[in-house]
C-alpha cells in the first residue's frame, strides 16, 4: 500500500452521513477516509436497540488480510469480542454450502439475538453474510463494511442478501436491512482497476436515472478509467451521491414493488448478456454498461429522449473504460429470448427503465422484441 | 375414514374467524368443519395484494394421499394452477438439505413473485415450507393448512418458520408471516393418538398462560386422551380459543422481544428434557406436559400460586393423557445445566414463566438452580 492520499487535516472535512430513513429499520451509511478505524465506535454509539456483546466479522482471504487488523482492533476497542469467519473467494461458492461455514461459526461462538455479523468485502460476501444474519436465529444483527466500489455504491444499500441456486442468482434470499453501512473510500486504493470501472457503471446509472449533476461533475473529470485519476473530493462525491440516489430510492421502496424498478437501468439487458455469456466474458459493471447502451438506443428509437443525451451517456461510459459493444457473437435473438426469464418479469410482459433525459428516467411495458432487435443491431 | 361426524346444517354455525391483527401484514385463522373445500375461494377473496396464479403444495406422501385431492380441486376450481412438492416426513429431514427440494419445485415451476407456497402438514412442513417461502426471491405469498392439533393450535400461527442445524433446532430461520391459516378439524380424525394428546398440551397451556375459561371447558369434558371423545363443540372451542390466545401475543410482539415470552411456558425444561433424551424419547408436546408441571411446583414453592390451581393443572394434564413425571433416569443435575445453552438465556440468565393463577402467568430470572432441582425431585 502506498501512504495516504489525503492530508489528515482534510479528513474531517470530507465525511458524509447519508440517513436511510426506513421506518422500521432506519440507519445511516458512512463514507469517510479512514473509516475502517471508526467503525467500533459507530457500532458502540448506534441509536437504537444496543449491539450485543459478540461480533461475528465474515470476510475471505486476501481481503482480511488486507484490512482485517484494522477492523478488529476498531471493534474491540470499542468493547466488543470479535471472531472471523472466512469465506472462499468467488461467485462460484455463493451457495447455501458456503451458508454452513458462517453458520457453524455462529453456532460455535454461540451468538445470540443481539449479536452481529460484520460483512467486510464486496457485493458475494456482504451478500452472503447478510443473508447468514437474517436467517440466524430468525434474524441477527447485520453491518456492511464494502470494500469495492459496486458494493459501496450498490449491493451493501437496501437490505437485499441472498445465494445462488445452481440455476440462478440470488433466487434464495432475504430483505435484511443493515443497522449500519461504514464506507471507507481509502479501501477502494487495492482494488484491481477492472473492477473499479464495474462500480463506475453503477455510478453513471445514478447520474442517468436520479442526479444529473453527480452526471455533469463525471463529465468534468479528465480521466475515469483508474481510480487513480479520481480526485478524492471526486471520489467522496461519487460514493455520497450515489448512495444518497439509492438510499432515497429504496427508503420509498423497501421492498421493491414500484419505485425500486428504476434501479435497474440497464440491468434487464444487462443481465441477459451476463448470463448469455456464462458470467464469466463480462462482469456486472460491464454488463450494465452495455445494457445502459441498449437502453438509450431503445430510448431514443422512441423519442423518449434526445441523440445530445444519448451521446452524452454512451461518452462517459466509454471514458470510464466500459464496453459501449455487445461481446462479438452473442446471437440478438437469444439476447431477446433470455429476457422472458427475468425474474422481474411481470405476467410474461418485460418491463424496462428507459430514460427521458439525463437524470430521469421511467419504467413501461411498450417495448416490442423488434425495438429491443433494432438497438441490439446498433451495437454491434 | 368414516363419514362426517357433523350434521351437515350444523356446519355453518361452527365455524370461526380469527384475525391477527399485524400492522404490516394481518392475516385471519379459519377454523371450519370441511375448511380443507373452501381454501380456493378464501385464497381467491384474499384481502390485501391478490395472489398471483401458481401454488406450489408442500406436503409429505401420506398427508398428501390422505388430503391433497380435496385442496388441489379446491384450489384449482378457484382458477390457480397447482403443483405438488413432497417432503420425506421426520424431523431429521428438517434440514438446509430437503428446502433444496422446495426451491428446486419453485424453479420448475417458475414461481414469480405473486405466487404462493402452501404448507399442508404438521409443523416440519409447516417450518420448511415457510421458511423457502420467506427465502424464495426474498419472500413469496405463504398459507398455512395446519393438520396436527400441535401445528393448529402453535406452529402456523405466529410467523416462526426454520429448520434446523445439526446442533441445534430451528437455528436457521426467518420470520415471515402467512396470508391465511386455514384449519379444518374433520382432519384431527386420522391423526394418531400420541400425536392428538402432544397438540392437547399446548392447548392445556392456553388455559394456564391466557384463558381460565377455556380451561374450565376442558375440566368439564369427561375424557380428553383421544380425540374421539371430545365432542365436535368442545374441538372448535379448544382450537378457536387456543387460536385466539396465540392470535392475541403474536399480535403484541410480532418479533419476540417480550409478551410472546409467555408461550414459554412448560418450554424452558420441556426443551431440556426433550434435547437430554434425543427427541426420541418423549416427544414436543409429553415434554410441554413434563415442564408446565416443573414450573407449577417452582411457582407453589415460591408461592407464586394456590395449592389447589397447581392441582387442577396436573389433573388436566393427566386427563389428556399425558405424563406428569420425569422420564426414569434422567438427572436433574444434566436438566439444570442444559437450561444454560437455551438459546432464549439472555446474558446468562435463565428466565421462567411461572403462573400466578389459572389464565395468568409472568416471567422471571428468580428461579435458582435449587429451587429448580427441588421441584425435579418432586416429579421424580
Amino acid at each position: 500500500m502506498e501512504g495516504p492520499y489525503i492530508e489528515p487535516s482534510r479528513l474531517s472535512t470530507m465525511s458524509s452521513i447519508i440517513p436511510v430513513a426506513l421506518p422500521q429499520t432506519p440507519y445511516n451509511i458512512s463514507v469517510a477516509p479512514q473509516n475502517l478505524d471508526k467503525i467500533g465506535d459507530q457500532l458502540r454509539d448506534l441509536v437504537g436497540k444496543p449491539l450485543g456483546e459478540k461480533v461475528l466479522v465474515v470476510s475471505n482471504p486476501s481481503i482480511l488480510k488486507q484490512y482485517g487488523d484494522r477492523l478488529q482492533t476498531s471493534i474491540q476497542a470499542a468493547g466488543f469480542t470479535v471472531e472471523t469467519c472466512l469465506l472462499p473467494p468467488g461467485e462460484r461458492f455463493k451457495t447455501p454450502t458456503t451458508l454452513q461455514k458462517i453458520y457453524d461459526a455462529a453456532l460455535r461462538m454461540r451468538l445470540e439475538r443481539s449479536s452481529t455479523m460484520v460483512a467486510l468485502g464486496g457485493g458475494i460476501i456482504g451478500d452472503m453474510t447478510g443473508f447468514a444474519a437474517a436467517t440466524w436465529l430468525r434474524g441477527i444483527n447485520f453491518v456492511q463494511v464494502p470494500t469495492s466500489l459496486l458494493a459501496m455504491v450498490d449491493a451493501s444499500i437496501g437490505g437485499k442478501t441472498g445465494v445462488n441456486h445452481p440455476q440462478g442468482k440470488n433466487l434464495i434470499g432475504a430483505f435484511h436491512q443493515p443497522r449500519l453501512v461504514a464506507i471507507d473510500p481509502m479501501v477502494l486504493k487495492t482494488l484491481p482497476p477492472r473492477e473499479f470501472r464495474a462500480g463506475m457503471a453503477e455510478v453513471i446509472k445514478y447520474g442517468i436515472i436520479w442526479d444529473d449533476t453527480l452526471f455533469s461533475a463525471l463529465e468534468a473529470s479528465k480521466r475515469l478509467d483508474q481510480q487513480r485519476y479520481i480526485s478524492d473530493d471526486l471520489l467522496q462525491q461519487i460514493l455520497t451521491a450515489s448512495c444518497q440516489a439509492k438510499a432515497h430510492v429504496v427508503t420509498q421502496d423497501e421492498k421493491e414493488s414500484g419505485l425500486r424498478e428504476i434501479l435497474n437501468y440497464g440491468h434487464t439487458i444487462g443481465h441477459a448478456v451476463e448470463s448469455l455469456t456464462g458470467y464469466r466474458l463480462v462482469n456486472h459493471g460491464e454488463a450494465v454498461a452495455i445494457g445502459m447502451v441498449a437502453a438509450g438506443a431503445i430510448a431514443l428509437s422512441m423519442n423518449w429522449w434526445k441523440t445530445t443525451d444519448f451521446d452524452r451517456q454512451n461518452a462517459l461510459i466509454e471514458k470510464c473504460g466500459l464496453p459501449t459493444k455487445l461481446p462479438e457473437g452473442l446471437d440478438h435473438g437469444a439476447i431477446v429470448a433470455a429476457l422472458q426469464t427475468d425474474k422481474k418479469v411481470k405476467a410474461g410482459q418485460v418491463r424496462f427503465v428507459l430514460p427521458r433525459k439525463i437524470g430521469q428516467v421511467e419504467v413501461t411495458s411498450d417495448v416490442t422484441p423488434q425495438l429491443i432487435t433494432q438497438a441490439l443491431q446498433t451495437m454491434a
